[in-house]
């Protein structure tokens, strides 16, 4: 045990180790299966090659970005003593790892989907092992190279500044090595931002530009091979649900880690490992999260073709979330002392004196707070389910008022949309106030890091869904036996199932996220309060809580005009280049790809600007307690933007869908290409860019102007000339937490 | 002048009689008009009954609750001290005048509806004159009432509280006598609440029903005698537009003079008018607005048939702003000393030193705020006419992109109603910021008064658009010439512009009236922060966030529910009663005027109860600084949705309108009954509930909120254990705030 203890931070980026192993055995054996025949391979060519156009054209911009933003970083740097230009280095670090992730997901998502549309020809159960493990190398992929990344780039930066220089675990040495390390943070979610963001502009502007043109004006199914959009349509589904989405939790998942690991220092925690026990925790619970979503993703499996796939995912899902909970109890008793306390916070400075309302918390409290993330992000999940699912009461109100007409549907639509922020708020507020009453901002930030813990699993189960929607897209391309068609259409349906629930769990995620960044970022900066009965703090709160409604304008109109512009696209193609409909002709779909590549990279730069770039100005400008009223008006609005836009999206998806199989409206059978199935269609298209867009970068936003709020704290605490909370050196040589006396000030 | 100093208290609720007295004599100037032939009096006397049957259903309803609150109230202001069961008193007498004021522009309205249409046979000049004349009569009954209840009942509680007992104008006596007053407001809040949203539903239930079976499936124009549901349609103008716009401009005019009033008490001031000026001072404001309305309205006139109404209209308005604020500098000089300062909030208790960052304030910094409301108010206006008008970028967005169906129609028209925010949220941030810096918080209130002075100009304006839309509905279904119908429509089509500005306009005094009544609330409630990095705050924040969504989601669906009743009753006459369609049989117009009139009576119950009831329960369960930070929540978020769905639906409404005179869409040219114009059609009819329904009650719901919250607040400060904000009998002998050292405390 003093073995594991002394050595205990230097086995983190093993856990990491570990996962990517996996990955590279998972991913050896997708390589390893059937392609199917020439066709087929065409198609999925087609798709892995419009993917790669759009990688490489994302990644010369971003190029450009990190150069440029990495010199800025640099520079700041030198300017305060809490910081270094090292920083500079971890941000680079953060955003090549957040790429690569992003790379691999991609590459191993464009060669999973023929292999499932191959491997649907022989069974249910061969089809999703393979698509499964496509999405298991991307969630092993990521996981893996975040607990790497933050794990190793955390032990150089402790070695350098702390140890070598014999400071303080609770003072200016650990504060320092923590402030380069979140720039690691800010790189990854700087390319998570663009990913998303851009992903989300590619998918839309396909999807809504192939369904007007060819579901609508030419009649002819989705994923037709004679659409010149279809190719666009399908790369998008990678573009925005594969590398999008996982670049999202990559970023979740490592600013969750550091926010924990930034409370942690202000711990003041008497355990066997020096005092960094609060500060490793979380990338320790990480780790045992990916070993154990490795054990449940090889229990996703199924025997029969009757068999529900569904109940297999949950399995999985349920086994890693539990095992690591379990895990966690043991691991949190060995770890941590019985009591501790909030170093800055809590304590009068120059004394051992708690503070009026100082919450002394134990190791116990520390596990409630992890249970509560646990629970918050289940239930958030569940609750997506129910508002975006079929047969449920909120998407038989739209299709019900799809019968009186367009105007009807949206108006239901939207109804629904708001509604559904009631509960997921609640749950939310009821975490906040659970972990906090648990282990106070510690807790907040640990429930956050208990509920990412399995991101790897989450993740697993997201990425299938696109990978088994493409490999529908290139049977019905292919004009493959309805049977295979039929094999991939269950595992889609599954997949709209999770994409669902996954976009409940990013959500509460990014919210968990921004509040633990939030508290951090207080601590750093050095204010004592974020008071919004301050006229100037209540100014920035206002201007916070509108930056989410202007980013999602931004988004919402970059889709249309984009959708547009491909539009004119398809419809010059179908004009120009005779035989196409009879397939005696090809379409050119690279132009079709370079119209949604060039849109979504020159759209993403607004909305990515303001995200970055108003923190700095707000908080250089009117101070850190302004930026924090600012970040809390960001949080709550972009947290309620984010789910009525995504939920209104998912249920309006799903209310179209009903349609195929028919639904009963006042007694009377309704089918596809009837008045109130065009209505629903109208709903289903303006909901495209909110729950795949706009909706899902609420997240980004939200997490990426808390990271650059926590990574510029130290200058703005400079700036404005507090620098108490930076207790130079303290050593608290003995304590015993129980022995305070908590004073009552007058 | 030493007696105007004495007696000023006693001469504010002459201003309202004054504006009452005004009021009747135009009234009978409006009755004595000409109503017109025998089918025209007939249609109007529907339009009347309808209308007095919504109200008597609606008082039914508001009895029974006026009562339960009120003894409710009277039985909690018998539990603290710095209340007192005439509070109830107080709250009875608000209600009854804000019904009263909405009973008066109802009558009014459908009064000068007809003869607006009878005065339009003969010239625009006339026709303007009877219909603004009567929209007068609505803003000076309304502002009329306003200051002589507040006025007076201020007179006798002040009196009867202060004087009698010998208080201090600074202490607990005078907090008494102000708590009792704010029963008046919140009676006058509460009746605005149903009447805003029982009127919103009402109006949108007959005008989507109406608009869903009248134009799309009979295919008659609107207005069309033979719908049955026309009428319905036109009471609804008056429900909705006159009565809900007066009943919620009453609550904010109120609201605000209170707040500041609340905030006054908290002014050490040496005047001369025994330290009451800054109490005084928001009535004596809104009494100068109140005169020179009277002087601007008496300028609105045309002379020949192309004159500009807008112009004249404008010229109205800007010479009663311009004198009030010319006014408001001499009376600011007259009634302030040089210096104050905020006692409860910048002086360190039991002593004379002031706090650091403290902010002493002068007579010019009041005046100060004053103008920065009135710059507030005027560029909210200028701002929602850019994003609602005809022919500007934001309107001319969405046209375009009607040419590609519904869903981009919609999609452009809610990323327009998002940006839409932007503008207005910076606005008001520069405004709070500006006016806390000029005179602190009493500045925000101030601020809030001065935008409001002019309250009784707004509403005349306002209602004189609903007036001039009946008109024009009447001349319509009595197949008038199309002369008549031209002149009615030139002035709708002046009411329609009025109508956005007029949103601005109530939308930006109710986010200010409420950070007015947050402050007030603070100061009672006895907390010195409101700490938003504490987490049950936050918790109360994201809580306070989600409250508007749910509140638009219950009133948007309340349309869709009651529009889909209207449809089928309309369908049901068509089919039952033959002869219809021949003008041979007369629909049951009555039917219809149920069913608007029952839907929102139900409908507005759970709304309401959800702006009443919640700030109670949080308040006495988790505390003042939770409360505060649900009302921050609710305020930033209302706002926000507030300015959204009203700028989205009315940029719908006018793409739609645009159609009627033809629009270019790329080079070709697009009429009404065209794709596009069908498309734009689904989009107005989104917008009605959000522009006439959630969207204005918004306003409401932040303003009562926050005013529910201060009348509880002696509550939660007594249940806080706080008091040592109200200091006992302080006499502050002389003090000269020059002198006052503004210590560092360490």
């Amino acid at each position: 045990m003093d073995f594991l203890n002394t050595y205990l931070i230097y086995l983190i980026p093993v856990f990491g180790l570990i996962g990517i192993l996996f990955m590279i055995i998972k991913s050896a054996w997708v390589t390893k299966q059937e392609t199917g025949d020439a066709s087929m391979n065409e198609l999925a060519g087609y798709i892995a090659d419009g993917a790669m156009a759009f990688l490489r054209a994302e990644w010369k911009v971003l190029g450009y970005f990190v150069v440029v933003a990495g010199v800025l970083l640099a520079w700041s740097g030198t300017t305060v003593a809490t910081s270094s230009p090292v920083i500079a280095i971890s941000f680079v670090i953060g955003a090549f790892l957040s790429a690569f992730a992003g790379y691999l997901g991609m590459r191993i998502a464009t060669k999973s989907n023929v292999r499932t549309t191959q491997a649907a020809k022989t069974s249910l159960a061969q089809a999703l092992k393979v698509s499964f493990t496509g999405g298991t190398v991307m969630g092993l992929g990521v996981a893996g190279l975040a607990i790497i990344g933050l794990g190793s780039l955390f032990i150089v930066f402790y070695t350098m500044y702390v140890v070598n220089t014999g400071g303080s675990v609770n003072g200016e040495a650990m504060a320092k090595a923590l402030d380069v390390l979140a720039g690691f943070s800010l790189g990854a979610e700087s390319i998570a931002l663009f990913a998303r963001v851009g992903g989300g502009i590619y998918t839309k502007a396909a999807d809504v530009g192939a369904d007007l043109v060819g579901k609508v004006e030419a009649g002819i199914p989705e994923d037709d091979v004679r659409n010149p959009a279809t190719i666009a349509d399908n790369v998008g589904d990678n573009v925005g649900d594969v590398a999008g989405m996982g670049a999202d939790l990559f970023g979740s998942y490592v600013a969750t880690m550091l926010a924990t690991m930034v409370l942690g220092r202000e711990i003041v925690s008497h355990d066997n490992m020096g005092g960094i026990a609060p500060v490793l925790l979380p990338m320790v619970i990480a780790g045992l999260g990916l070993i154990f979503s490795i054990v449940g993703a090889s229990l996703v499996k199924i025997k029969n073709e009757t068999d529900s796939v569904q109940t297999a995912l949950n399995i999985g899902n349920w086994v890693s979330i539990i095992l690591t909970a379990v895990a966690t109890y043991f691991v949190v008793q060995w770890m941590l002392p019985n009591d501790f306390m909030h170093l800055t916070r809590d304590v009068i400075p120059g004394t051992t004196d708690l503070k009026e309302g100082s919450l002394v918390f134990t190791k116990n409290g520390v596990y409630g707070s992890i249970l509560v993330g646990l629970v918050v992000g289940t239930l958030m999940s569940i609750i997506t389910e129910y508002y975006t699912a079929m047969g449920k009461r909120p998407v038989m109100s739209i299709i019900k008022q799809s019968s009186t007409g367009h105007a009807t549907n949206i108006i239901g639509g939207l109804a629904i949309g708001m509604e559904s922020t009631v509960l997921p708020i609640l749950v939310l507020a009821a975490g906040i106030y659970g972990s906090f009453f648990f282990a106070g901002l510690y807790g907040v930030a640990i429930a956050a890091a208990g509920m990412m813990a399995t991101t790897a699993m989450q993740l697993a189960i997201d990425a299938f869904g696109p990978i088994a929607d493409n490999a529908g897209g290139i049977a019905e391309m292919s004009q493959l036996p309805p049977e295979v068609r039929h094999r991939t259409d269950n595992l889609d349906a599954v997949g709209n199932t999770t994409a669902a629930t996954g976009k409940g769990f990013a959500i509460a995620s990014a919210a968990l996220t921004s509040l633990a960044l939030f508290a951090a970022f207080v601590g750093v900066a050095g204010i004592e309060h974020i008071d919004i009965y301050k006229a100037n703090v209540l100014a920035g709160l206002f201007v916070g809580g509108m930056i989410p409604f202007i980013f999602s304008a931004l988004c919402i109109s970059a889709v249309g005009r984009a959708a547009m512009a491909m539009v004119e696209e398809v419809r010059r193609q179908f004009r120009e280049i005779p035989g196409i409909m009879e397939y005696k002709a090809k379409p050119e779909y690279e132009k079709c790809v370079a119209i949604s590549t060039k849109a979504s990279i020159r759209e993403m730069v607004a909305p990515g600007l303001i995200a970055l770039i108003t923190p700095v100005v707000v908080g250089f400008i009117f101070g850190p307690e302004v930026l924090g009223g600012l970040l809390a008006g960001v949080t709550v609005s972009g947290v309620l933007m984010g789910i009525f836009q995504s939920n209104a999206g998912g249920a309006w998806d799903n209310a179209k869908k009903s349609f195929e199989k028919g639904v009963e409206i006042n007694g009377e059978m309704h089918y596809k290409k009837s008045e109130p199935h065009k209505a629903s269609v109208t709903g289903d298209t303006v909901g495209d860019p909110f729950k795949d867009t706009s909706g899902p970068s609420m997240n980004i936003l939200i997490k990426l102007m808390s990271i650059v709020s926590l990574v510029i704290a130290p200058h703005l605490n400079v700036a404005a000339g507090h620098n108490a909370h930076i207790q130079k050196e303290i050593k608290v040589q003995s304590m015993n937490v129980h022995q305070i006396k908590v004073e009552k000030k007058a």
